[in-house]
Protein backbone atom coordinates (compact mmCIF):
# COMPACT_ATOMS: atom_id res chain seq x y z
CA UNK A 1 0.00 0.00 0.00
CA UNK A 2 1.37 3.83 -0.50
CA UNK A 3 1.17 6.22 1.76
CA UNK A 4 -0.72 8.79 0.42
CA UNK A 5 -4.22 10.06 2.11
CA UNK A 6 -6.31 8.83 -0.36
CA UNK A 7 -9.83 8.16 1.30
CA UNK A 8 -9.47 4.64 0.06
CA UNK A 9 -6.87 4.12 2.54
CA UNK A 10 -9.14 4.53 5.59
CA UNK A 11 -10.83 1.56 4.92
CA UNK A 12 -8.14 -0.62 4.72
CA UNK A 13 -6.56 1.09 7.92
CA UNK A 14 -10.22 0.14 9.04
CA UNK A 15 -9.37 -3.50 7.77
CA UNK A 16 -6.36 -3.73 9.41
CA UNK A 17 -7.99 -2.23 12.61
CA UNK A 18 -10.75 -4.39 13.01
CA UNK A 19 -8.25 -7.90 12.22
CA UNK A 20 -5.81 -6.31 14.50
CA UNK A 21 -8.74 -6.20 17.15
CA UNK A 22 -9.89 -9.88 16.05
CA UNK A 23 -6.48 -11.27 16.93
CA UNK A 24 -6.60 -9.26 20.62
CA UNK A 25 -9.59 -11.01 21.07
CA UNK A 26 -8.44 -14.69 19.74
CA UNK A 27 -5.07 -14.06 21.93
CA UNK A 28 -7.28 -13.56 25.03
CA UNK A 29 -8.97 -16.71 24.80
CA UNK A 30 -6.43 -18.65 24.48
CA UNK A 31 -4.92 -17.15 27.63
CA UNK A 32 -8.22 -17.58 29.88
CA UNK A 33 -8.85 -21.08 28.71
CA UNK A 34 -5.53 -22.25 28.98
CA UNK A 35 -5.51 -20.20 32.38
CA UNK A 36 -8.49 -21.86 33.63
CA UNK A 37 -6.78 -25.05 32.88
CA UNK A 38 -3.63 -24.75 34.48
CA UNK A 39 -5.34 -22.39 37.75
CA UNK A 40 -8.56 -25.00 37.92
CA UNK A 41 -10.21 -21.77 38.78
CA UNK A 42 -13.82 -22.40 37.09
CA UNK A 43 -14.04 -18.38 36.32
CA UNK A 44 -10.93 -18.11 34.55
CA UNK A 45 -12.64 -18.76 30.76
CA UNK A 46 -16.44 -17.21 31.99
CA UNK A 47 -15.91 -14.76 29.21
CA UNK A 48 -14.76 -16.72 26.32
CA UNK A 49 -18.34 -17.20 24.95
CA UNK A 50 -18.84 -13.37 24.85
CA UNK A 51 -15.35 -12.74 23.27
CA UNK A 52 -16.27 -15.26 20.72
CA UNK A 53 -19.65 -13.75 20.11
CA UNK A 54 -17.46 -10.51 19.41
CA UNK A 55 -15.34 -12.61 16.74
CA UNK A 56 -18.20 -13.60 15.07
CA UNK A 57 -19.36 -10.00 15.07
CA UNK A 58 -16.48 -8.98 13.64
CA UNK A 59 -16.09 -11.35 11.23
CA UNK A 60 -19.18 -10.19 9.48
CA UNK A 61 -18.30 -6.60 9.92
CA UNK A 62 -14.67 -7.57 7.99
CA UNK A 63 -16.33 -9.11 5.58
CA UNK A 64 -18.39 -6.46 4.57
CA UNK A 65 -16.27 -3.93 4.68
CA UNK A 66 -13.96 -5.85 2.13
CA UNK A 67 -16.84 -6.28 -0.04
CA UNK A 68 -17.87 -2.49 0.20
CA UNK A 69 -14.06 -1.84 -0.45
CA UNK A 70 -13.98 -4.22 -3.38
CA UNK A 71 -16.75 -2.72 -5.04
CA UNK A 72 -16.68 1.25 -4.65
CA UNK A 73 -12.72 1.32 -5.11
CA UNK A 74 -11.91 -1.76 -7.42
CA UNK A 75 -8.70 -1.71 -6.33
CA UNK A 76 -5.51 -3.79 -8.43
CA UNK A 77 -2.46 -5.17 -7.46
CA UNK A 78 -1.14 -4.75 -3.90
CA UNK A 79 -4.42 -3.37 -2.48
CA UNK A 80 -6.49 -6.24 -3.62
CA UNK A 81 -4.10 -8.74 -2.79
CA UNK A 82 -4.61 -7.41 0.71
CA UNK A 83 -8.45 -7.33 0.97
CA UNK A 84 -8.89 -10.69 -0.53
CA UNK A 85 -5.79 -11.79 2.04
CA UNK A 86 -7.81 -9.56 4.83
CA UNK A 87 -10.83 -11.65 4.31
CA UNK A 88 -8.81 -14.97 4.52
CA UNK A 89 -7.44 -13.99 7.71
CA UNK A 90 -10.55 -12.62 9.23
CA UNK A 91 -12.01 -16.37 8.61
CA UNK A 92 -8.95 -18.07 9.83
CA UNK A 93 -9.29 -15.75 13.11
CA UNK A 94 -12.89 -16.51 13.55
CA UNK A 95 -11.98 -19.59 13.35
CA UNK A 96 -9.73 -19.84 16.32
CA UNK A 97 -12.39 -18.47 18.04
CA UNK A 98 -14.48 -21.97 17.59
CA UNK A 99 -11.07 -23.85 18.64
CA UNK A 100 -10.73 -21.98 21.69
CA UNK A 101 -14.39 -22.68 22.23
CA UNK A 102 -13.84 -26.82 21.89
CA UNK A 103 -10.76 -26.29 24.46
CA UNK A 104 -12.76 -24.64 27.39
CA UNK A 105 -15.36 -27.38 26.92
CA UNK A 106 -12.30 -30.08 27.60
CA UNK A 107 -10.72 -27.47 30.34
CA UNK A 108 -14.55 -28.38 32.01
CA UNK A 109 -14.68 -31.98 31.53
CA UNK A 110 -10.97 -32.30 33.14
CA UNK A 111 -12.03 -29.36 36.28
CA UNK A 112 -14.60 -31.94 37.36
CA UNK A 113 -12.00 -34.74 37.78
CA UNK A 114 -8.54 -35.01 40.15
CA UNK A 115 -5.37 -33.25 38.31
CA UNK A 116 -3.55 -35.97 36.13
CA UNK A 117 -0.63 -34.44 35.59
CA UNK A 118 1.42 -31.33 36.24
CA UNK A 119 0.65 -29.89 32.77
CA UNK A 120 3.95 -27.85 31.19
CA UNK A 121 3.73 -29.20 27.01
CA UNK A 122 0.36 -27.97 26.90
CA UNK A 123 0.56 -24.37 28.38
CA UNK A 124 4.04 -24.10 26.12
CA UNK A 125 2.44 -24.47 23.39
CA UNK A 126 -0.65 -22.69 24.34
CA UNK A 127 1.97 -19.52 24.39
CA UNK A 128 3.46 -20.59 21.02
CA UNK A 129 0.29 -20.52 19.16
CA UNK A 130 -0.81 -17.47 20.51
CA UNK A 131 2.53 -15.64 19.39
CA UNK A 132 2.08 -16.92 16.33
CA UNK A 133 -1.27 -15.86 16.07
CA UNK A 134 -0.31 -12.19 17.41
CA UNK A 135 3.10 -12.16 15.44
CA UNK A 136 1.22 -13.19 11.84
CA UNK A 137 -1.16 -10.52 12.24
CA UNK A 138 2.09 -7.97 13.40
CA UNK A 139 3.43 -9.54 9.90
CA UNK A 140 0.53 -8.78 8.09
CA UNK A 141 0.44 -5.22 9.25
CA UNK A 142 4.08 -4.45 8.76
CA UNK A 143 3.68 -6.33 5.94
CA UNK A 144 6.61 -8.15 7.00
CA UNK A 145 6.98 -11.35 5.50
CA UNK A 146 10.24 -12.30 7.20
CA UNK A 147 8.25 -12.04 10.80
CA UNK A 148 5.29 -14.26 8.63
CA UNK A 149 8.37 -16.56 7.50
CA UNK A 150 9.22 -17.04 11.18
CA UNK A 151 5.63 -18.02 12.33
CA UNK A 152 6.10 -20.80 9.71
CA UNK A 153 9.53 -22.10 11.17
CA UNK A 154 7.35 -21.84 14.68
CA UNK A 155 4.50 -25.02 13.37
CA UNK A 156 7.43 -27.14 13.22
CA UNK A 157 7.57 -26.83 17.26
CA UNK A 158 3.93 -27.22 18.00
CA UNK A 159 3.66 -30.24 15.79
CA UNK A 160 6.65 -31.92 18.05
CA UNK A 161 5.19 -30.75 21.19
CA UNK A 162 1.63 -32.73 20.02
CA UNK A 163 3.50 -35.72 19.12
CA UNK A 164 5.30 -35.60 22.68
CA UNK A 165 1.68 -34.89 24.07
CA UNK A 166 0.08 -38.33 22.65
CA UNK A 167 2.96 -40.54 23.55
CA UNK A 168 3.11 -39.74 26.92
CA UNK A 169 -0.73 -39.71 27.41
CA UNK A 170 -1.19 -42.94 25.53
CA UNK A 171 1.22 -44.29 28.15
CA UNK A 172 -1.11 -43.09 31.04
CA UNK A 173 -4.01 -44.39 29.51
CA UNK A 174 -2.74 -47.69 28.55
CA UNK A 175 -1.57 -48.26 32.46
CA UNK A 176 -4.56 -46.66 34.26
CA UNK A 177 -8.29 -46.73 32.63
CA UNK A 178 -8.82 -44.11 35.27
CA UNK A 179 -7.14 -41.78 33.43
CA UNK A 180 -8.73 -42.17 30.33
CA UNK A 181 -11.22 -39.28 30.18
CA UNK A 182 -9.01 -36.82 31.73
CA UNK A 183 -5.80 -37.98 28.91
CA UNK A 184 -8.20 -38.26 26.14
CA UNK A 185 -9.56 -34.44 27.14
CA UNK A 186 -5.90 -33.33 27.02
CA UNK A 187 -5.07 -34.74 24.01
CA UNK A 188 -8.13 -33.21 22.00
CA UNK A 189 -6.69 -29.74 23.79
CA UNK A 190 -3.46 -30.12 22.04
CA UNK A 191 -4.53 -31.12 19.07
CA UNK A 192 -7.04 -27.66 19.09
CA UNK A 193 -4.10 -25.79 19.74
CA UNK A 194 -2.33 -27.80 17.00
CA UNK A 195 -5.15 -26.09 14.50
CA UNK A 196 -4.97 -22.48 16.18
CA UNK A 197 -1.09 -22.72 15.29
CA UNK A 198 -2.36 -24.19 11.54
CA UNK A 199 -4.35 -21.37 11.26
CA UNK A 200 -1.56 -18.68 12.01
CA UNK A 201 0.09 -20.52 9.62
CA UNK A 202 -2.13 -20.00 7.44
CA UNK A 203 -2.29 -16.31 7.92
CA UNK A 204 1.39 -16.59 7.57
CA UNK A 205 1.62 -17.87 4.29
CA UNK A 206 -1.25 -15.45 2.89
CA UNK A 207 0.97 -12.70 3.74
CA UNK A 208 3.91 -13.58 2.43
CA UNK A 209 1.46 -14.30 -0.80
CA UNK A 210 0.22 -10.84 -0.52
CA UNK A 211 3.37 -9.26 -0.14
CA UNK A 212 5.88 -11.16 -2.50
CA UNK A 213 2.99 -12.50 -4.98
CA UNK A 214 4.76 -16.04 -4.36
CA UNK A 215 2.52 -18.99 -3.26
CA UNK A 216 4.33 -20.84 -0.14
CA UNK A 217 1.67 -22.54 0.68
CA UNK A 218 2.28 -25.94 -1.07
CA UNK A 219 6.42 -25.44 -1.77
CA UNK A 220 6.12 -29.01 -3.51
CA UNK A 221 3.53 -28.39 -5.14
CA UNK A 222 4.54 -25.02 -7.05
CA UNK A 223 8.25 -26.68 -7.60
CA UNK A 224 6.62 -29.00 -9.58
CA UNK A 225 4.13 -26.75 -11.63
CA UNK A 226 5.53 -23.09 -12.06
CA UNK A 227 2.03 -20.91 -11.82
CA UNK A 228 2.50 -20.41 -15.98
CA UNK A 229 -1.12 -20.76 -16.76
CA UNK A 230 -2.73 -17.66 -16.98
CA UNK A 231 -6.15 -18.16 -16.99
CA UNK A 232 -8.84 -16.38 -19.45
CA UNK A 233 -6.75 -12.88 -20.44
CA UNK A 234 -9.33 -13.02 -23.44
CA UNK A 235 -12.07 -11.85 -20.98
CA UNK A 236 -10.40 -8.38 -20.48
CA UNK A 237 -13.03 -6.21 -22.08
CA UNK B 1 -24.70 -14.42 -12.35
CA UNK B 2 -26.79 -13.13 -15.81
CA UNK B 3 -26.79 -15.31 -18.82
CA UNK B 4 -25.88 -13.60 -21.06
CA UNK B 5 -22.09 -14.55 -22.93
CA UNK B 6 -20.31 -11.75 -21.66
CA UNK B 7 -16.60 -12.43 -21.56
CA UNK B 8 -16.65 -12.39 -18.09
CA UNK B 9 -18.78 -15.10 -17.94
CA UNK B 10 -15.78 -17.35 -18.86
CA UNK B 11 -13.49 -16.30 -15.91
CA UNK B 12 -16.58 -17.15 -13.63
CA UNK B 13 -17.05 -20.46 -15.76
CA UNK B 14 -13.68 -21.75 -15.31
CA UNK B 15 -14.00 -20.86 -11.72
CA UNK B 16 -17.28 -22.87 -11.10
CA UNK B 17 -15.55 -25.83 -12.86
CA UNK B 18 -12.37 -25.82 -10.76
CA UNK B 19 -14.34 -26.06 -7.37
CA UNK B 20 -16.45 -28.32 -8.77
CA UNK B 21 -13.09 -30.07 -9.72
CA UNK B 22 -11.91 -29.80 -6.30
CA UNK B 23 -14.71 -31.20 -5.07
CA UNK B 24 -14.83 -34.34 -6.27
CA UNK B 25 -11.54 -34.76 -5.80
CA UNK B 26 -12.17 -34.61 -2.10
CA UNK B 27 -14.74 -36.46 -2.24
CA UNK B 28 -12.66 -39.36 -3.88
CA UNK B 29 -10.60 -38.83 -1.15
CA UNK B 30 -12.57 -39.38 1.83
CA UNK B 31 -14.14 -42.48 0.11
CA UNK B 32 -10.35 -43.95 -0.50
CA UNK B 33 -9.49 -43.50 3.08
CA UNK B 34 -12.50 -44.39 4.67
CA UNK B 35 -12.55 -47.55 2.02
CA UNK B 36 -9.36 -48.88 3.30
CA UNK B 37 -10.35 -48.04 6.94
CA UNK B 38 -13.00 -50.74 6.24
CA UNK B 39 -11.57 -53.29 4.19
CA UNK B 40 -8.37 -52.88 5.77
CA UNK B 41 -6.77 -53.33 2.23
CA UNK B 42 -3.65 -51.30 2.62
CA UNK B 43 -3.63 -50.01 -1.28
CA UNK B 44 -7.28 -48.59 -1.18
CA UNK B 45 -5.95 -44.90 0.31
CA UNK B 46 -2.57 -45.11 -1.52
CA UNK B 47 -3.44 -42.35 -4.13
CA UNK B 48 -4.82 -39.91 -1.74
CA UNK B 49 -1.11 -37.92 -1.59
CA UNK B 50 -1.43 -37.59 -5.39
CA UNK B 51 -4.99 -36.16 -5.09
CA UNK B 52 -4.13 -33.67 -2.24
CA UNK B 53 -1.00 -32.48 -4.48
CA UNK B 54 -4.10 -31.93 -7.02
CA UNK B 55 -5.97 -30.06 -4.72
CA UNK B 56 -3.14 -27.70 -3.51
CA UNK B 57 -2.49 -26.80 -7.07
CA UNK B 58 -5.92 -26.11 -7.91
CA UNK B 59 -6.36 -24.14 -4.53
CA UNK B 60 -3.13 -21.97 -6.20
CA UNK B 61 -5.42 -21.78 -9.75
CA UNK B 62 -8.43 -20.75 -8.03
CA UNK B 63 -7.11 -17.96 -6.18
CA UNK B 64 -4.98 -16.84 -8.85
CA UNK B 65 -7.74 -16.97 -11.51
CA UNK B 66 -9.83 -15.05 -8.81
CA UNK B 67 -7.65 -12.43 -7.85
CA UNK B 68 -7.08 -11.88 -12.32
CA UNK B 69 -11.55 -11.48 -12.40
CA UNK B 70 -11.20 -9.23 -9.64
CA UNK B 71 -8.46 -7.05 -11.21
CA UNK B 72 -9.47 -6.87 -15.01
CA UNK B 73 -13.28 -6.95 -14.35
CA UNK B 74 -14.08 -5.24 -11.54
CA UNK B 75 -17.15 -6.93 -11.01
CA UNK B 76 -20.28 -5.66 -8.34
CA UNK B 77 -22.85 -7.19 -6.95
CA UNK B 78 -23.41 -10.65 -6.84
CA UNK B 79 -21.04 -11.46 -9.44
CA UNK B 80 -18.51 -9.95 -6.80
CA UNK B 81 -20.18 -12.33 -3.98
CA UNK B 82 -19.46 -14.96 -6.15
CA UNK B 83 -15.92 -14.32 -6.74
CA UNK B 84 -14.93 -13.91 -2.65
CA UNK B 85 -17.08 -16.44 -2.21
CA UNK B 86 -15.01 -18.87 -4.78
CA UNK B 87 -12.41 -17.67 -2.79
CA UNK B 88 -13.24 -19.38 0.38
CA UNK B 89 -14.66 -22.36 -0.84
CA UNK B 90 -11.31 -22.66 -2.16
CA UNK B 91 -9.95 -22.69 1.23
CA UNK B 92 -12.14 -25.10 2.35
CA UNK B 93 -12.11 -27.88 0.15
CA UNK B 94 -8.00 -27.40 -0.09
CA UNK B 95 -8.43 -27.81 3.87
CA UNK B 96 -10.57 -31.08 3.18
CA UNK B 97 -7.86 -32.49 1.97
CA UNK B 98 -5.25 -31.74 4.25
CA UNK B 99 -8.29 -33.32 7.02
CA UNK B 100 -8.06 -36.76 4.53
CA UNK B 101 -4.39 -36.97 4.71
CA UNK B 102 -4.98 -36.62 8.83
CA UNK B 103 -7.12 -39.80 8.82
CA UNK B 104 -5.40 -41.74 6.30
CA UNK B 105 -2.40 -41.31 9.18
CA UNK B 106 -4.84 -42.75 11.72
CA UNK B 107 -6.33 -45.62 9.17
CA UNK B 108 -2.46 -46.75 8.78
CA UNK B 109 -2.12 -47.08 12.53
CA UNK B 110 -4.95 -49.12 12.92
CA UNK B 111 -4.13 -51.40 9.92
CA UNK B 112 -1.45 -52.41 12.31
CA UNK B 113 -3.01 -54.07 14.85
CA UNK B 114 -6.25 -56.48 15.11
CA UNK B 115 -10.22 -54.92 14.32
CA UNK B 116 -11.27 -53.44 17.28
CA UNK B 117 -14.72 -53.61 16.02
CA UNK B 118 -17.10 -53.40 13.23
CA UNK B 119 -17.37 -49.73 12.21
CA UNK B 120 -20.73 -48.61 11.21
CA UNK B 121 -20.52 -44.75 12.71
CA UNK B 122 -17.70 -43.84 11.36
CA UNK B 123 -18.66 -45.30 7.52
CA UNK B 124 -21.98 -43.35 8.22
CA UNK B 125 -20.31 -40.27 9.13
CA UNK B 126 -18.22 -40.14 6.11
CA UNK B 127 -20.73 -41.03 3.54
CA UNK B 128 -22.52 -37.53 5.55
CA UNK B 129 -19.64 -35.73 4.91
CA UNK B 130 -19.05 -36.99 1.94
CA UNK B 131 -22.66 -35.67 0.70
CA UNK B 132 -22.52 -32.48 2.40
CA UNK B 133 -19.45 -31.79 0.96
CA UNK B 134 -21.10 -32.29 -2.89
CA UNK B 135 -24.00 -30.85 -2.22
CA UNK B 136 -22.69 -27.69 -0.53
CA UNK B 137 -20.48 -27.34 -4.10
CA UNK B 138 -23.90 -28.42 -5.56
CA UNK B 139 -25.45 -24.96 -3.97
CA UNK B 140 -23.13 -23.45 -5.22
CA UNK B 141 -23.31 -24.12 -8.47
CA UNK B 142 -26.88 -23.90 -8.47
CA UNK B 143 -27.02 -20.83 -6.62
CA UNK B 144 -29.10 -22.72 -4.13
CA UNK B 145 -30.15 -21.52 -0.84
CA UNK B 146 -32.40 -24.51 0.28
CA UNK B 147 -29.92 -26.78 -0.61
CA UNK B 148 -27.70 -25.11 1.35
CA UNK B 149 -29.44 -24.85 4.09
CA UNK B 150 -29.96 -28.71 4.02
CA UNK B 151 -26.19 -29.25 4.22
CA UNK B 152 -26.45 -26.80 7.03
CA UNK B 153 -29.36 -29.04 8.70
CA UNK B 154 -27.12 -32.48 8.31
CA UNK B 155 -24.41 -30.69 10.61
CA UNK B 156 -26.22 -32.01 13.59
CA UNK B 157 -26.30 -35.30 12.58
CA UNK B 158 -22.28 -35.46 12.46
CA UNK B 159 -22.32 -33.87 15.80
CA UNK B 160 -24.30 -36.87 17.04
CA UNK B 161 -22.49 -39.45 15.39
CA UNK B 162 -19.25 -38.16 16.56
CA UNK B 163 -20.60 -37.68 20.17
CA UNK B 164 -21.85 -41.55 19.87
CA UNK B 165 -18.46 -42.61 19.08
CA UNK B 166 -16.62 -41.10 21.35
CA UNK B 167 -19.18 -42.78 23.82
CA UNK B 168 -18.90 -45.74 22.45
CA UNK B 169 -14.88 -45.76 22.43
CA UNK B 170 -14.21 -44.81 25.62
CA UNK B 171 -15.99 -47.75 27.04
CA UNK B 172 -13.65 -49.85 25.03
CA UNK B 173 -11.05 -48.01 26.68
CA UNK B 174 -11.86 -47.89 29.98
CA UNK B 175 -12.26 -51.70 29.81
CA UNK B 176 -9.36 -53.13 28.20
CA UNK B 177 -6.39 -51.02 28.30
CA UNK B 178 -4.80 -52.77 25.08
CA UNK B 179 -7.61 -51.34 23.17
CA UNK B 180 -6.52 -47.46 24.20
CA UNK B 181 -4.50 -46.63 20.75
CA UNK B 182 -7.07 -47.81 18.15
CA UNK B 183 -9.67 -46.39 20.28
CA UNK B 184 -7.89 -43.27 20.11
CA UNK B 185 -7.40 -43.17 16.26
CA UNK B 186 -11.01 -43.88 15.63
CA UNK B 187 -11.64 -40.79 17.78
CA UNK B 188 -9.55 -38.52 16.02
CA UNK B 189 -10.77 -39.84 12.40
CA UNK B 190 -14.37 -39.50 13.66
CA UNK B 191 -12.85 -35.93 14.26
CA UNK B 192 -11.85 -35.07 11.37
CA UNK B 193 -14.48 -36.15 9.50
CA UNK B 194 -16.75 -33.64 12.08
CA UNK B 195 -14.19 -30.65 10.77
CA UNK B 196 -14.86 -31.56 7.08
CA UNK B 197 -18.38 -31.52 7.62
CA UNK B 198 -17.89 -27.98 8.88
CA UNK B 199 -16.19 -27.15 6.10
CA UNK B 200 -19.08 -28.24 3.88
CA UNK B 201 -21.21 -25.79 6.28
CA UNK B 202 -18.76 -22.94 6.36
CA UNK B 203 -19.39 -23.39 2.20
CA UNK B 204 -23.45 -23.47 2.82
CA UNK B 205 -23.36 -20.28 4.73
CA UNK B 206 -21.08 -18.34 2.26
CA UNK B 207 -23.34 -19.67 0.01
CA UNK B 208 -26.33 -18.53 1.30
CA UNK B 209 -25.04 -15.09 2.15
CA UNK B 210 -24.04 -15.26 -1.69
CA UNK B 211 -27.01 -15.43 -2.81
CA UNK B 212 -29.34 -14.24 -0.25
CA UNK B 213 -26.59 -11.10 0.90
CA UNK B 214 -27.99 -12.43 4.25
CA UNK B 215 -25.52 -13.48 6.76
CA UNK B 216 -26.26 -16.83 8.34
CA UNK B 217 -23.01 -17.66 10.33
CA UNK B 218 -23.87 -16.28 13.46
CA UNK B 219 -27.64 -16.22 13.36
CA UNK B 220 -27.66 -15.56 16.90
CA UNK B 221 -24.93 -12.64 16.52
CA UNK B 222 -26.60 -11.39 13.82
CA UNK B 223 -29.77 -10.90 15.92
CA UNK B 224 -28.18 -9.00 18.48
CA UNK B 225 -26.59 -6.69 15.70
CA UNK B 226 -27.99 -6.11 12.76
CA UNK B 227 -25.54 -5.07 10.16
CA UNK B 228 -26.57 -1.32 10.22
CA UNK B 229 -22.88 -0.44 10.46
CA UNK B 230 -22.00 0.67 6.59
CA UNK B 231 -18.47 1.10 6.67
CA UNK B 232 -16.54 4.61 5.14
CA UNK B 233 -19.09 5.49 2.23
CA UNK B 234 -16.87 8.84 2.49
CA UNK B 235 -13.92 6.64 0.88
CA UNK B 236 -15.70 6.81 -2.69
CA UNK B 237 -14.19 8.37 -5.34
Amino acid sequence: MDKHARPFDKGLEELQKKLVHMAAIAETMIDKAIGELVTRDEHVADKVPEYEDELNRSQIEVDELALVLLATQQPVARDLRFIVAATKINSDLERIGDLVVNITENVRILAQQPRLKPLIDIPRMADLARKMVRESVQAFLGEDPKLAQAVIMNDDEVDGLKQQILRELLTYMIADPRTVERALALILISRHLERIADHATNIAQDIIYMVQGRDVRHPKTAREKPPTEKPSTESQP
